[in-house]
């Protein structure tokens, strides 16, 4: 990750998704522990809220970086 | 998703829940699992309140990129 | 709502409130089964200070748009 | 509350405070409920912490408010 | 507490615990009550989460207090 | 840490989790009660997702004392 540059918001959406999963993956770096607990809690709307929770923060530093996709 | 702008607070407002379904969506693609599980939870205040604090980050990052709609 | 201008932080802040119960009658339209919950939770600590939080996050954004209110 | 000017950020603490309490009033107005909610969650470290999240959202407002106190 | 002034980040971040458990003293004064309620959370790593949650936000206000301290 | 310079976002990511763990270590030192509590924790995605959030707050903040790695 070279820098934080992104065409259009929905890439910088996307690009936010990546940094709430690599803010996961560093904690708990083993795949398959990951992949079990995933299964019980994708169905759970609390766990889902916290989820989308984190990719807002990091969309919002996203969003800065790129000043917003203003022309 | 082009940009972020929209002509006053109350469009910036929608958006911004847009934008937070969006990360429920990402985490949980499967509209069934999220609509089975919407039942249980959409009368718990804590849930709600959750929502509504996913929202806020959101309409926090779309006020900034429409100057608050300042004139 | 056209803007987010306020004449005082107390206005300001009655329109966090204000931002904040929209988020949650967006993800909750029908107003009876928000009482029904309100009743069990109002007197929860954990859901008024979840409630607090919500309000803190809007007034930040209320706040910079009215440039904190200075002269 | 006419505006968020403090003298120090010892000040502006306090008014962070007070903001973060005023959130939880207009949630519950009622003295009695609060009160007896409060007892039972005042030694509740979950609760505490909570709470010092929430006053440290309005003391980031409060801050830039004041320019951070800077001379 | 006179000004945010720190001279370096590792100062700051102790600036911000400080005002982390400022929050929390002010919720609970009740020393003793403190006390014993951190003997059984302070193993607790959900708690220990939400600690270093509020050292964030307050590490964030103080970061831009001293301007990240950049020469 | 004398500074919050990185060159790269991915190295300003590693330094946010570096912060994020100097929250935790902070409020509890105690390498071995840390170490036993992270056991249980570990696989649980509401843990996973609470330690990505505290990361992504203190991402936010280094990534503006970089100015967002902007050439």
């Amino acid at each position: 990750m070279d820098n934080l540059s992104t065409k259009t918001p929905q890439q910088g959406f996307e690009l936010a998704i990546k940094l709430a999963r690599m803010g996961v993956k560093y904690t708990q770096p083993d795949m398959e522990v990951l992949k079990a607990g995933r299964k019980d809690y994708a169905a759970n709307p609390e766990f889902l809220i916290q989820a989308s929770q984190v990719i807002a923060i990091h969309f919002q530093t996203v969003a800065k970086a790129n000043n917003y996709w203003q022309e």
